[in-house]
């Protein structure tokens, strides 16, 4: 007996809802972000987990598949779930290339899969009756009509055996329920089969393998110069990319090296008045030599910028820049675009910001303005002009101030053409603002890491960050100082505090990154008791920066060594925290989607004192029964511990390397002789 | 100067994906259940409280407005939403009618606020230009233009005095500034402003009063007789109505009132055969007799049973009657209509089945056949049927079995005539199972309860029915025990863990039931060792129940009378508990929204022995001060005792009432003049 298509013809017959039910329910899939309306973010590369709850009316048997299409493609690549049980089903599509992928599930009653499924019970209970074997034969029948290929055949002549065999009750149920049968007994949708399909469609937008982990280093380049007193250039810059590849970080950021205005220009430790020699502030950006696609003369040439960006990529450094969208008042643009900018009744230009604080060097773009989209395309070529100098990696300045449409507009428009480019935003703002710009397209966000210190503050933060949705899309970017911020805890810890710093930024995320060489040379003043910018801060003047090793350099080294050979940590995975007996010691763990290279951290956050405690580890998110020996190696002094249980004992100096970063080893694994525990 | 629609414009300028990101974000509409596809549940007469979170970027100010539209209207009510700081806003409507109410939230930049709010950050700072003035005389001067009337005219005017005052800087920010003209600093949305509407639309299914609260109780009217030995009929019920009137329920449940089959009867405690006065299983429905829609004559006449349910109702007590769509082999559609049974290849018809149990008096429905139309249609006129004869409450009979959009239209089409009908669903089944059928419009639902025994255990299943989604839509009906469920706890506890599932049951949930009279007898017997059926169970054999009072009456009647005086416990509102130094003592607490009838009830757990401890309670979620006395009513004793903070002590023996049911009344509140903490 044909099964009518239910749903479809319910729909005509009977008024009910758009949405309305389905014989067969396909809820709760996910990644999904904001009911569906975010897409998921993953990086090129990825298999991506999908999982969700299918089920009917009572004890049907369900099926249960992905349907997913890459955009810009036609084809729909179909795959099957697997039941967990619970009614849940995970299927998993891998994402190798850049771009937005669409996903959905469909699901289905399967008539072949319940026959056997009733059938089992009754046979177990001694009762499977002819009757019952007759209707399978029937089933396998109709479904062999409706599969072509061997599949269709294979059920036919399942179908006759069991007509077959049904003299001999026991026979036929021996061949019916047979393991190696079970797939015979599987009904593939077809017409006349209703299928629910989950809406609205999901999504996931891949970003390029370099959105996994980096390593950043923010210089000045005009403090890199050999001679002291003189603007460092591109040129001098060549021995830092060295030293900062020895340390091993992956990008280098440049603040603005555009020309900077002259107009209100700000003086030393931002005086409002600026001295005869005094270079103004960088993301004052724009002079009559150029704006925002020019470079000040003092940093070089094109073509010096571009050899820099060529012998960096050399050393595997990424020189990223800065985009910050606002004009001294002497900026080209000002002169040239005045309905860009907002205009005041009485036809001044309101400088930008922030009561009580006003920025008088600067003039805000006005994204609203009549002849918006003429601002737009001006600000996406800004974007282009880089990327064509060899630049793919850009953090943004304020991008929270600007209208989320344009970034949304501006990101989709750059990576169709520029996959591989990636948009940091600098964005300390109010959680919801912080985390619509990374539903709308940005690659990582800073956060207020730098702001979360002891562990409870540091515990909840992750846990915030690591939130069911918020995991799928927001990609944290670390950093324990920016030019800007110079914690109250950085200038009172002294050297032990910037190590316990660096050792969470560069552990607790796969991305991170710290301004230098004032981070590793542990310069702790600040321009007032209160205050949170430098002393004598570089953003106002010349400062220079000797090429010499610093005291936190061979902790940036081991820990970044630690990090490259240790997949864990450089993934987009979970942080699990697990207790310690003592509250000036936290411990984590991260390890890959599979439970594979589990690594855990212990961190001392007492700058002042030695501190001990013993750990009670959550030995199954480090893949350990609960009565197994099993050595920790330290990354970072290359030690090896043999620990046991959840308890084992740890204690740490505020000195040298106040972490460990242990390398969680099952003893005889790699031979496969080990003791395996559940 | 005009601010353009930027959304629009650019919607045509720029490809984005649809549902691209607005100027300003609306999101995180509460409440919603699964993204919103999936309406929320509340009665008439509710108030419907809305959150939103709602920003643009930087530091601009929002406005936000609740739109409200009930189906089959065309009128759409707006209504302003307040902040709640940190983006958050809230709104609300009331739904006075049953039906559907659908709703979404607006958000648009606010230039008026905005300024304003700057300006008084620019005050404080003592930096308020004339060129900010002017420019807050200007935008009041364009809203003027937008708004008619009284608002226009008030906002032109005090654009004028801005401007008249502008040559005294001071005297214009007073005039500005100014909190009572706050008012005039709000831009309501128009032309020309890009307004955001939060999508898809959420909705708010309204159910009758009736199904906020109800104690219903369950009787065989077979079994109601005044003279042993004959079946009971609805005038015998005349004295049973007046005895669960007295003990405050409001609704009695009859099991199936129709014709018995015979073919295949079940004899007494389920035997496969029935003795020759066995009266079968009235869930075996349908004989020569009639299905559905008759009444077996021993029970008595329709014009009998209209009468009953008017003289119910007249006490206060509805009658609700069993939805078991299902019939025996002798129903008259298996001979009228075999084509809505499922016939296997040999010509029967398989018979109900759970295995390794048969029910060979019971032949299911195939709700998939090929003239699924005709049965689904008959079944909905059986409940037409039954509501003519004045039933508004219906108990199903396992409803998972039968699809979903099968319910799903029934309700919609039952409810569109009869809003004022309620269902029960009786489905003890996989939790997606149970909680689609409220998603798809069940009124209640029997849960878990009966077999959550323990502190822990009762905790965390109430916190999984309070969790966030799940409470808007699924509304728990407790019963601790059914003519199938005589829990082992039951079996074994004695009369006190009858008197402990009562409490629970009856005030852990704002709709409850018991099977009677059985329950307040305290029977315990069971058909075997290791079984929850009854033994000599009534539904295979006639028994007999005097009238005459029983051990739990005091106690019914007296929780009974508490609920009907204590709005929190028959609101549908969140259980809180509280921490308890002894394992053996539960206490939990239920308020109304607005914090107000706070009533704690502390329950003895243990059967056997008295149980004291230390409460350490959660005063916040008692509308209670840190350091303040208060009186708690204990409103089955009537006894009060003075309470002080958090911790106090309490006893229960298991006799008798083994729980405090305390309405909690902070000290001279009902004459103002109390110490009020915060």
């Amino acid at each position: 007996m044909e099964v009518p298509d239910v749903d479809t013809l319910l729909d005509k017959v009977v008024a009910i809802r758009p949405g309305a039910s389905h014989r067969t329910v396909v809820e709760g899939v996910t990644p999904a972000v904001d009911g569906g309306t975010v897409p998921a973010r993953r990086v090129a590369g990825d298999t991506v987990l999908v999982e969700a709850v299918v089920f009917a009316e009572g004890m049907e048997e369900v099926g249960a598949e992905l349907a997913v299409r890459q955009e810009g493609h036609q084809e729909v690549v179909r795959s099957p779930m697997v039941s967990l049980g619970n009614d849940r089903f995970r299927g998993s599509f891998d994402v190798p290339e850049t771009g937005l992928y669409r996903f959905t599930v469909r699901g289905w009653v399967d008539p072949l899969a319940s026959w056997r499924a009733r059938a089992m019970k009754w046979a177990t209970a001694g009762a499977l009756s002819a009757a019952d074997l007759a209707e399978g034969a029937e089933l396998l029948d109709q479904e062999s009509r409706r599969q072509r290929g061997a599949g269709g055949k294979a059920r036919y002549e399942a179908s006759q055996e069991l007509v077959r065999l049904s003299a001999t009750p026991e026979a036929a149920t021996e061949f019916a329920l047979d393991v190696t049968r079970s797939w015979l007994f599987r009904t593939r949708p077809g017409r006349g089969t209703s299928v629910t399909t989950f809406r609205p469609d999901l999504a996931v937008a891949v970003d390029p393998p370099s959105a996994r982990s980096s390593a950043w280093y923010e210089l000045f380049p005009r403090s890199a110069s050999v001679v002291k007193g003189r603007s460092g250039n591109f040129r001098d810059l060549d021995p830092w990319v060295e030293r900062i590849a020895d340390l091993g970080f992956d990008v280098l950021y440049l603040p603005p090296i555009h020309p900077i205005g002259h107009t209100h220009r700000k003086g030393r430790n931002n005086a409002t008045e600026a001295g005869p020699d005094d270079p103004g502030s960088p993301w004052a950006i724009g002079s009559e030599l150029g704006g925002h696609t020019a470079i000040d003369p003092g940093l070089g040439t094109f073509e010096e910028f571009r050899a820099l960006v060529a012998r960096a990529r050399e050393r595997g450094v990424d020189i990223a820049l800065d985009l910050a969208f606002q004009c001294s008042p002497d900026h080209p643009w000002v002169r040239e675009h005045p309905e860009w900018f907002h205009h005041r009744p009485d036809g001044t230009i309101r400088t930008a910001e922030n009561p009580p604080k006003q920025y008088e060097d600067l003039y805000p773009l006005d994204f609203h303005c009549r002849e918006w989209r003429s601002l737009w395309l001006e600000l996406y070529g800004v974007v282009e002009f880089w990327i064509t100098q060899g630049v793919r990696r850009f953090r943004v300045d304020n991008p929270h101030t600007k209208p989320f449409p344009f970034w949304e507009w501006l990101l989709k428009k750059v990576r169709k053409n520029h996959p591989e480019v990636t948009f940091l935003a600098e964005a300390f703002t109010r959680p919801p603002q912080m985390y619509q710009l990374a539903k709308i397209g940005f690659t990582h966000s800073y956060t207020y890491f730098a702001w979360r210190s002891g562990r409870e503050e540091l515990i909840s933060y992750f846990g915030e960050l690591g939130g069911t949705e918020l995991r799928e899309y927001f990609r944290p970017h670390l950093w324990p100082n920016t030019p800007d911020i110079l914690t109250e805890e950085l200038q009172t810890g002294g050297l032990p505090t910037f190590a316990t710093r660096f050792v969470l930024a560069s552990t607790l995320s796969s991305n991170y990154g710290i301004y230098g060489p004032l981070f590793e040379e542990g310069e702790f003043a600040a321009i007032a008791p209160g205050k949170e910018e430098y002393r004598d801060s570089e953003k106002y003047q010349l400062r220079h920066w000797e090429l010499r090793p610093r005291p936190l350099d061979d902790l940036i080294r081991c820990v970044n060594a630690a990090r490259r050979e240790s997949p864990a940590l450089t993934a987009l995975n979970e942080v699990v925290f697990h207790p310690v007996d003592n509250p000036h010691l936290i411990a984590y763990s991260r390890s890959l989607p599979d439970g594979s290279n589990p690594i855990l951290v212990v961190v001392n956050l007492d700058p002042h004192h030695v501190q001990s405690g013993w750990t009670d580890l959550r030995l199954d998110h480090l893949g350990l029964g609960g009565d197994e020996s099993y050595d920790v190696h330290d990354l970072l002094t290359e030690r090896t511990w043999r620990w046991h249980g959840n308890r084992n004992f740890v204690e740490l100096r505020p000195q040298g390397f106040p972490a460990h970063v242990l390398r969680v080893e099952r003893i005889g694994i790699a031979t496969g002789v080990g003791p395996k525990s559940d």
